[in-house]
């Protein structure tokens, strides 16, 4: 049996494939390779239970043969569909961009797991899906769900349809409603953004809003152990959790001070005005992780470690650059 | 000032239509015409106040170049989004369905308003939304938002692009979740059905399921009435309210037997098994409009009289034909 990986290229994917290959699994990975690349998968894109396709998830005619005609070969036990647009911002100004590769890639998905008769489904949503609600913590259950970006949008949209889809043809799914995911390889995000700032202009870091929004941040590591661990745990045909730290989280402005430390200790910090980053981004939310803890699992680093651990990972990976 | 209403020639866009030409408005109406018609429009289509334009709003070019067109004569002051996919089954069956006529025309109706700049957007959503949640009151904020059918799905899809846009460019949008409709012109449902299995058989109707469903039903007059009373009294960007009778609603095999007194008297009625007519049909829910009700609103019929007042309107036009 095979697994099948969507965006297996990215930040995610390529944590996730390498994880699984080490556990002995084959591996069908699959990518446009617009913002994942080729290097993310360099240690093992020789494995022997790997293969690499690099296709549109957009076009499902083609999909659709690309997958059929591994599926000859080996029957797929599941999908892992993490293939998405990352960048937010991008998303606001043009709503085509998370239409496509936030939501179309999972309609799409679906239909080819129709067709070709896969059974299950594992699925990279977010916690953009609750939108800004205050100071309400953030468990699974709560409602109403206004998303306040077209990523959070096009995520609960594809939700929506794995739920419906469960109702009609598919045997099980999991929904992971990631938090702030960091580590290597970066790809995007405030740390990696803090670096190559300090990189230019090495005595000085300019800051976007006033540093005190706060945010929780889990280590990749973590996240794909969660998920796995979620994935052997929970039995319902519809299986749904938010991932987190389950703690406060960490200020921008200690992670400003933070990269400053590792990457330019005599830098000076600027802040900007305001605790909102960008049109769309929450400025402060309180993410439960209560479903998870009862069902077993719980993180082994908090957002501080987290973040420190990824400074100091995405240094040296840019050193070797 | 115009106002756009798309699906003019539908069943509710139609009641729409007539009722704002009555109070004076001008308005424009955009349909396909696959599941509206023109004799729904017969007694306003040559309204001096009233165009109409035939056109598939999942083509975003023309739809943009029709919508320019009407703009330049009369600012556009509203956009009354009622078009969509409104066979559940058949959107089951065939994802695309709704994919293209329930959340593309969403996303293509946003982008129009984005590019020519029109401030607020009315919008009918579903019941659907909220699923199965078994015996919970379904309140506005209630969770967790798992749809069964493609149709809720990409109903929930099309509010989560609406609350992204208010929050990027949007003035004003009224999300309205729509109970079960009933009244003239009868395009599908339960009523319709009866009527017309009895006169295939008018000694005798065959009833899907046991009868023991039980659903609310409100009459179009009053889903209109208090769509428009919303409107004028609502004042966030995002306004979000159940529409329903607030009633426990009648049992299929109670509008069984008002059809049969209506049409067919002496016909006997045959009941299937199960409480489910079909998949992605929830079976019983309580729907409440409690937050409709503070506004201020309340409903003149209940479910019974409006299903009786619906079956008179519906054989009545049926007679006429």
């Amino acid at each position: 049996m095979a697994i099948l990986i969507t965006g297996v290229a990215g930040f995610i994917g390529s944590n996730l494939a390498r994880k699984l290959l080490s556990e002995g699994k084959a591996v069908i990975g699959l990518d446009n390779l617009c913002r994942g690349s080729m290097a993310n998968m360099a240690d093992f894109a020789q494995h022997p239970q790997f293969v690499f396709h690099e296709i549109d998830l957009t076009d499902l005619a083609s999909y659709q043969a690309c997958v059929s005609q591994y599926a000859l070969k080996h029957p797929i036990s599941e999908v892992w569909h993490l293939a998405a647009n990352s960048d937010i911002p991008a998303g606001i100004s043009d709503a085509a961009i998370d239409l496509r590769d936030t939501f179309m890639s999972t309609y799409n998905t679906l239909e080819v797991m129709k067709r070709l008769d896969i059974p299950a489904l594992c699925f990279a949503s977010t916690s953009a899906v609750y939108g800004d609600l205050g100071e309400r913590l953030l468990q699974e259950d709560i409602g109403p769900l206004f998303p306040i970006s077209n990523y959070g949008a096009m995520k609960l949209a594809s939700e929506a349809l794995i739920s419906a889809s469960v109702e009609s043809f598919l045997k099980s799914a999991y929904i992971f409603r990631f938090p702030n995911v960091i580590g290597t390889p970066a790809t995007h995000g405030v740390i990696l953004d803090f670096i190559e700032k300090l990189k230019k202009t090495p005595d000085h870091l300019e800051v976007l809003g006033n540093g005190s929004q706060r945010k929780a941040y889990l280590h990749v590591d973590e996240l794909i152990d969660a998920m796995l661990y979620i994935q052997s745990q929970a039995r319902a045909p519809l299986n749904y959790f938010n991932i987190g730290a389950g703690d406060e989280g960490i200020f921008v402005r200690d992670i400003a001070q933070l990269v400053v430390a590792a990457v330019s200790p005599h830098a000076t910090i600027a802040y900007g005005e305001g605790d909102k980053g960008w049109v769309g981004d929450v400025p402060r939310f309180s993410y439960s992780i209560e479903k998870l803890r009862k069902l077993g699992w719980r993180p082994k680093l908090g957002s501080v470690q987290a973040v420190q651990l990824a400074i100091k990972q995405i240094v040296a990976d840019l050193s070797r650059a």
